[in-house]
């Protein structure tokens, strides 16, 4: 079917304005690995989804997930073995603090929970949160998010300046120095929810600042956060959806900014498409959050979610996927930013593992959001599936699943320079 | 492994206070057909379970499934015909006035998605919902639930008395003079919401009413609701997450209480267990939301689940389930409304299709959960997996997988003799 006349059932079907990435939309058909394939037969590289982590269509998962929907796929109030596994195994790949966990379907519901936990465990309603975050789509969740240059306006939530060092809060500001002045910031989105009498209930930060650009945090900003929210009486929610399950080449990306969150939030890879999303804490402040809300999730804690998050952890460790987000990432980041002093096009490289975000500046050096939808799309019609993000928009992705190669990477810096170069004409 | 030690881990692993059900919780590790299998072999007939509406394991799901995922899963901003198929196929089970289809994950977020879609579109925040209702879990749809006395306290939003015949809010009143007794109450919701300036954005509700206990309700009452709310400019909006999908012997529930809904949310049934939910209205009202909101959700219109829900209605049509729960449901309850007369226990016997609820009484009529409950354990040792419900928690809920047979009513009827026999002694 040709894609024009998709396009109108889909406007449709599910209405215009439903998202669609790229100028000219795919018509995907087909995903293999690394590889996503259009109606026309044509192979893209994905360096974009980390959903499916474990590389689209992995056959150990498709078989867990059959088998499992032939045996069993119900609720949670019967006792299963399997959901009770995947738990304790998932709470095990973080420190002894981390105990017990909620199982739901999305990030947004995971993030929830993570604050009403909070709420319910500090008795405060006040939530700090990046002025360039998203953590989230529905009423309470979507209300952190200032993403796009969207102000946060909700009377419980507080917003400081995310912290990097490509475009400090003050000009010329480095190290210890800039770590100051945006825990200076934090203090004073803390003060403002106590004299609004909200107090502190918690900090959430996705723990590489990913929507935000990835930037370079300052050094040992996040670890003085968190001793400061605490003091204030809140809890450190690190929010994974992004960063975590290897992606950086460790399996969370809080070793990565150093800190130790008192609640954890899993979501995107869990999964592998299955919708799938987990709130980790100590079993006191899990239980805290069970006796105030009784909550149930009629699809969540199913058999089905444990087989196939069971399945993506064998392969995640079976396959090397850590070691391979450790060694391909910051080898192609490498590369990149050696293309740095090439074109004045690129301001920035940075990232961890396989997450990378190339920022693309004007001549001036301002952001250029232009500028990175013209590369993602170059890309695109070359073959290589990327998108954009940041507090600009300026940032080129490259986030694919976490079975990228070597090779992979080749292919892609040779399309990348190709697509560089061509923007000066 | 024993029981003791599952819960155990289990209470550690999820923490205490996950709910589970009966005194001597279930260790369920097989399901197929209208079957599910403990831990030792015990085969249970399952009489609670709408999500595997086509009957536990179904094959063709199981394929359905498999296959997708073994072919493509991945997120909605590329192009994929299955899934403006499976929306256009789902709108087209509603009138003319449903054309368009927003896809998530949970029925909490399908009916948040049409709360907030109600309020974009009337520029209004008032919800009016029932006093004994439950539309979902999180903060903003759980702030509707006035089920288990619960009182509903949020400023936008206010309860009117659910309607009923059998425990009439003023005594004595019947026919048309009950209609306008809950209308009244309505109006005076209506009143509330316009006087605190939130003014009436949507009317949510159960379109039969489940979770009040599956009152028979006034006549004209809907048709009437509706009328009232649109004349305040608020819009109607079904939940159909228990009601709809065939459960009533008809696709949906406000078929049977006799109302044209603007705004139709479904959930539960649609993907088998595979988290799955929709919010359908027109055009309009659906680009509205999307204009004001850019909804993205990850996991949500995806290949996976079209493909899924795609099997699942076939199944429902294939296997003429309509049918079966328009002829076994209603034989059932005629059945059960012969034991009326023989047992002063069972106040009253009410329904539609397959979805049935048995209210306890004690020796004076009043409400008795104790003795629901205790129905609800000793079917469950006999075999039979029911549930109790309704507003005082004293409704035996028989809600089983459509592929219930007529054999199976008849066993059930068999046991149900037993144990209402028993109660006496």
């Amino acid at each position: 079917m040709p894609n024009a006349a998709l396009m109108e059932r889909r406007n449709r079907a599910l209405g215009a304005g439903t998202p669609l990435f790229y100028r000219q939309p795919l018509h995907i058909v087909r995903g293999e690995g690394v590889h996503l394939f259009d109606a026309d037969g044509r192979r893209y590289v994905d360096m974009y989804n980390n959903v499916p982590c474990v590389g689209h269509a992995h056959p150990r998962v498709v078989e867990a997930m059959a088998r499992q929907q032939a045996t069993l796929n119900v609720h949670s109030r019967y006792l299963h073995e399997g959901i009770v596994a995947f738990a304790e195994r998932l709470a095990a790949l973080h420190g002894p603090a981390i105990e017990s966990v909620v199982f739901s379907c999305s990030g947004t519901e995971a993030n929830e929970i993570a604050l009403r936990m909070a709420r319910f465990a500090t008795g405060r309603r006040g939530i700090l949160c990046t002025d360039a975050t998203y953590h989230g789509n529905n009423d309470l969740v979507g209300s952190l998010s200032g993403l796009g240059g969207r102000e946060v306006t909700h009377p419980d939530v507080a917003a400081f300046a995310f912290p990097q060092a490509f475009r400090p809060i003050a000009p010329g500001l480095t190290g210890e120095a800039l770590t100051d002045a945006y825990l200076e910031s934090l203090e004073s989105a803390i003060q403002r929810l106590e004299a609004s009498g909200a107090g502190v209930a918690a900090l959430i930060v996705c723990s590489i600042f990913a929507n935000e650009g990835l930037p370079d945090v300052p050094p040992g900003f996040m670890a003085r956060a968190a001793e400061r929210v605490r003091a204030a009486g809140g809890l450190v929610i690190a929010d994974e959806v992004q960063a975590g399950y290897s992606r950086c080449g460790q399996w969370w990306g809080y070793g990565v900014t150093g800190f130790t969150p008192d609640i954890v939030v899993t979501g995107k890879p869990m999964g592998a498409g299955l919708p799938l999303a987990a709130t980790a804490a100590s079993r006191a402040l899990v239980e805290t959050f069970r006796r105030n809300t009784r909550y149930f999730n009629t699809f969540a804690s199913s058999p089905l979610q444990a087989a196939v998050g069971m399945a993506v952890l064998d392969v995640i460790e079976d396959e090397g996927l850590i070691e391979n987000a450790a060694t391909v990432g910051p080898a192609l980041k490498a590369a990149l930013e050696g293309r740095k002093h090439r074109w004045n096009a690129i301001g920035d490289v940075r990232g961890v593992g396989l997450f990378i975000g190339v920022e693309m500046v004007d001549a001036d050096g301002r952001p250029d959001g232009e500028q990175a939808v013209e590369v993602v799309n170059r890309l695109k019609d070359l073959g290589l599936l990327t998108s954009n993000a940041g507090a600009h928009g300026n940032v080129v992705k490259v986030r694919p699943p976490l079975v990228f190669s070597q090779d992979d990477a080749d292919a892609f810096l040779f399309a990348f320079d190709a697509v560089v170069d061509g923007l000066r004409g």
